[in-house]
């Protein structure tokens, strides 16, 4: 062994790891790009052009640090959401307050449950603080809220992961039942309520935002409804102390200027959301059908992208993606047991929709041929 | 005590603090606007006009995650470096690769050295993750390469913290200098080698990029020679085996796209960087002479701002910073003992230079008046 300086013990134990390949390095390594970018539930109909503009207006006033303490977006979102700025945190996409989290409530060995094949970005940050994951299948093909629980109860879990809208399948719970499991949560349990698809789910799948229990944070964000992937801009809502200990390690200048302005003018412009929510709709209605024609079954989805089963085993859907790639669309898929069956479908304009329909059927015959 | 999650220890015992209140803080405390923004040792000069078109003409692409391997800006680093990209590592500005590097080497209890006024938000990563901090005095408003050095071997420490140029004096040393430094600490002692003022420092303060140590990182940021602070993008060089480490812990996805865009461009506009280096350089002058026809003597800076000794103790430098702020003048100070005489003034345009320029006599009157 060299010397050199030694990483932490639990650092060296982790593999260099990258939750997801972007399309970017696919796109090199295959030495093309792809036609269709319809694989990372990114929102093609992209941002208000009020939004854009407000972009465009900051640009000159890069020079200047942001606010650290976010003021005027804090304050416009505890306006939307009927609480107080103290009860918002704003960080640099769910995935960076996500880590902070984890970083909060989870020491070595630690159990943190969440279901088996959700988001790898947070299994990531779990295991990057050495914590011990503990999964629990998904449940015809819906997080299984009697199984987490169960899990929460039994491991005394520090934190508990829920997606809803779910990803990767797309599926949903209504907001009583996710009412009735926060209410049966053990209050020292944290549970992280992901809502990152929250704007494109129907309202009866969000319960009315509470922030009197400490033990809930609420996650939103501005990459996918409101089409600002690449800006790294979201926000979590819970009870003000459990907010205000986010200040103990966040990092404070880390939100880019330019997210402040975009996201203003993002909250101010519902008219545009209601289109963007709805074009999502029906795009969702397209994929299904698109689906449909070709013998395969559509999940519900109450998020921007379409889960489809592919009628066989994970290999097959394996195969289905590579054929789709090999014809220029990116698409991903579900890797976990059960769930892999199917392949993941964003939503995007017509043009890329058109791609995807086109090549669906070559694809799967090439798959079918390939078995 | 509540029900309610249990924060982990060491988290439960840090503050809620801001390494820095910003300036849209004081604003809004105040009730009223700045006329010079001269504290956050921004760069009033702002980006290339050609970065600014190119962060324009991303923002319709906006709604797309980053790619994130940073493959184009890595490529576009290493080239001007002179290295491989796989020697590079792109973050959310030099603070969020601090906090990385800090979370890599340091456990509970390890010795961190730095120098005692030196880098609040260093400190701040290193008290997040437990760390011990080991502070070094400045020597003659220099950093101690030799203390700092005694004090690495001495404690074993895993990681020490230089800035070069320094940051909140402005000093530096000569690149020789900072290589016996280098040859000299152990190499299990990381070298953190924060060079965000490098492009406004003499060449001969800045060794020859060499990736062959294990031990060192040089940091490097857009955030200041290019006029990009909102951006939040900085850059580490070093060996790859290092650098690569990054991949275990940082956020993936966490650099907002545009950095990318925006990144390149700079690095092309070599002619634009030219021109505000000689400005940065400029006003410095300004700023010294504006010192000294005040009685007061500035510090020799190598950044973009200038540090000047007010002539007493620190709570007269405070008292000169509060009337400057009385007066809608924001700079800031160091606030270590020894350093705390001073007060740091960053360039800026001429406007913004001028209102310092005629409010600093009136500020130090009445800053007399009060003692």
């Amino acid at each position: 062994m060299t010397d050199r300086p030694s990483l932490t013990p639990l650092v060296a134990s982790l593999p260099a790891t990258v939750p997801f390949v972007g399309p970017e390095a696919q796109e090199r390594a295959r030495g093309r790009p792809f036609r269709a970018r319809l694989g990372a539930n990114e929102n093609g109909f992209g941002p208000s052009p009020a939004v854009v503009e407000a972009m465009r207006a900051s640009t000159p006033e890069m020079w200047k640090y942001c606010d650290p303490e976010n003021h005027e977006l804090r304050q416009a979102l505890a306006e939307l959401h009927g609480v107080a700025p103290e009860n918002i945190v704003i960080g640099e996409g769910i995935d960076g307050l996500l880590g902070l989290t984890v970083r909060q409530y989870a020491q070595t060995g630690d159990p943190v449950v969440t279901s088996l094949g959700a988001y790898p970005t947070f299994n990531f940050h779990v295991s990057g603080f050495g914590a011990r994951l503990v999964t629990v299948p998904y449940e015809d093909d819906r997080e299984s809220l009697d199984g987490l629980l169960d899990a929460a109860r039994r491991e005394k879990a520090c934190i508990v992961y829920l997606s809803n809208p779910d990803n990767p399948m797309g599926t949903w719970w209504e907001a009583e039942d996710i009412l009735h499991f926060i209410e049966a949560l053990p209050p020292t349990t944290l549970l992280i309520l992901d809502e990152a698809y929250g704007e494109t789910a129907p309202a009866s799948a969000l319960p009315p935002i509470d922030v009197s229990r400490p033990n809930v944070l609420r996650m939103r964000t501005f990459s996918k409804a409101y089409g600002l992937a690449g800006l790294r801009c979201g926000y979590a809502i819970g009870e003000a102390e459990t907010i205000r200990a986010f200040e103990k390690v966040r990092n404070h200048f880390g939100v880019n200027r330019m997210a402040q302005a975009a996201g203003l003018a993002a909250l101010k412009d519902r008219a545009h959301l209601e289109r963007v929510v709805k074009a999502v709709g029906f795009c969702r209605q397209r994929l299904s059908a698109i689906a449909e024609a070709h013998g395969l079954k559509a999940l519900p989805s109450a998020t921007n992208f379409v889960t489809i089963d592919c009628g066989r085993d994970g290999a097959f859907a394996l195969r289905v993606l590579q054929e789709l790639a090999e014809r220029d669309v990116f698409v991903r898929k579900p890797m976990a047991p059960g769930l892999d069956r199917c392949i993941r479908v964003s939503v995007g304009l017509e043009a890329e929709i058109a791609i995807f329909e086109a090549e669906l059927g070559p694809a799967l015959a090439a798959a079918r041929s390939a078995s």
